[in-house]
């Protein structure tokens, strides 16, 4: 049977059946944003991958080497955020393909020491290979999160309120660019877009700040889109979510991007994935704390929805609800 | 400038320069087979990483999914092993190109789920992604190391004794069987070879205990061949190390494979890499400590050289004394 058949999320609901670790130090394995695992009293270790591969999560040329450094610490940064962990440590594996130059492994070390001094990430080791075709990078990231801090994706309840921490569609926006070098694109919206696509910021302080509050009831950073995301959220928590169109906060440069393009803007903003900002829910009640905790540490919430009994997610518009089929990326 | 021109070594050293972690929880960084972190009192943490790479790391067909599967999670915890440590989770990464059939990955996921069960390893999360072409499996453990209990490559004192805990050889026969399939290489060697190559045994317990001891100064795994790693050590440590040619174990099938092959048993010992056993040394009135251990707990240990002052790595062979040069594989 072709991996097609089943597809990515088969496939990985597959692997999570056959490998059921019977260890009472996992607290969560396979199938979240990290893993977490209890190594001490106080604290939890989360530990997380990713694998970009070129001509699939970047194209050589497209994206400078610098850029790409950024951006592969920065999405596995990401995945501790969801989890409202801080990361601590990182191992790179890098696959080269022999008529690399040394030079640009300068430049992609460069935009990953970017990250990681912003985030305070140590470089701890890594492999480096050859490769006969294919630029491969693999990060691993280890973190932690307070006993009883993390956040999971499954625990949305019913009657949550949905919201995410940005604007989104600009990193959709930022491909659109990349991909249409021959359109003249508008300026400032041009860079932006680049720069939301090539040098995502990941939402560390923020998911750390939200889930300390307790009042998180379930979180996920937005790498595959919303539509994609919200799904994840409520299959592991057994619930359907409602999102609202008009809600949906979109980057500007998405705006003019899909507008030069004749493109959705909103489609941009919800199928368009790598904007990696957070997706999560709390309880109406909890609006205000978490409102303040927002605005004393300088970024946004926007509400774009509400957990409801059921399953799917849901795209209300007009007074229509219609189901939120995924049309972004798949791998297989 | 092309990479060949530095090679792996001088690439990494060239990021090992860049990267150094201004943070006192880093114990040793880049250039060991591990990280040692700081999480805690009494124990530090482990983490390594290694990426296998199609037509560099294995050829598909030549080594069954299920052997990839275990073999790709032994190397990451003979890294474990190489430091004194217990493996103790492991995140796995996957690039698949998209005709791969889902029986396949279950076959690798049956091997890998082999050696997890065996050392006691969670396997608690990972990556699936698709590749336009080579198959690619990254593999990141966590281990833990009591504190004080670590051996590093870098600790090798003039006088010691260098020993191995297996013969060698056996992984580079294995090899030879794969790439030569119209030989009929006579039995039970052949089998023997195939599976030290496509099945290495991580030396866990073996690197434990021999750690535990408090009485080695130095240790690594042999993954690229004896010739490189005794050259590690040199390096780390400053020595010079001096190897015995004739006190060299050479594992039986490769002294047969390299009789029908013609080739010489003692190169397949040396340069052929990919055995696994551990490399260490220690003070000469150690010894019967050491080798009550290994008696003890029914393994090996070959004497095969010692330290000596100076540089580099050296082959006494009938009285002579000559450089020992790297020949086996190199990524650039």
């Amino acid at each position: 049977m072709r991996i097609q058949e089943i597809g990515e999320d088969g496939l990985i609901k597959r692997i999570q059946k056959r490998i059921n670790p019977a260890n009472n130090k996992v607290i969560v394995g396979i199938g979240d944003d990290a893993a977490v695992l209890k190594t001490r009293a106080d604290k939890l270790l989360l530990l997380t991958t990713d694998m970009l591969v070129e001509g699939v999560h970047f194209i050589r040329g497209k994206i400078s080497y610098r850029d790409l450094g950024y951006k592969s610490l920065a999405v596995n940064l990401s995945d501790i955020a969801a989890m409202g962990g801080i990361p601590l440590y990182a191992v790179i594996s890098l696959a080269l393909p022999c008529d690399f130059e040394v030079e640009d492994v300068d430049a992609y070390y460069e935009g990953l020491e970017e990250v990681a001094s912003d985030f305070g990430v140590a470089v701890v080791g890594g492999d480096m290979t050859s490769s006969p075709r294919d630029m491969v990078v693999n990060i691993a990231v280890v973190g932690q999160v307070g006993k009883g801090k993390m956040v999971l994706q499954n625990g949305a309840k019913e009657g949550d309120l949905i919201a995410v921490t940005g604007k989104l569609g600009g990193s959709a926006a930022g491909l659109c660019v990349l991909l249409n070098p021959h359109i003249g694109f508008p300026s400032p919206w041009r860079e932006e877009a680049l720069n939301k696509h090539c040098r995502p910021f990941p939402r560390v302080k923020e998911g750390h700040l939200l889930a300390n509050t307790g009042k998180v009831n379930a979180m996920k950073d937005i790498s595959d889109g919303l539509a994609r995301e919200a799904d994840v959220i409520a299959q592991a928590s057994g619930k359907m979510l409602v999102l609202d169109a008009e809600k949906v906060p979109i980057s500007s440069c998405a705006l003019e991007i899909s507008r030069v393009l004749k493109k959705d803007p909103l489609e941009m903003a919800v199928q368009g994935g790598e904007d990696y900002e957070l997706l999560f829910t709390f309880a109406p009640e909890d609006s205000r704390i978490l409102s303040e905790v927002a605005d004393k540490n300088g970024f946004s919430l926007y509400v774009i929805g509400k957990v409801c009994p059921g399953q799917g997610v849901f795209f209300e518009q007009g007074g229509e609800r219609e189901l939120l089929v995924f049309k972004g990326y798949k791998h297989f």
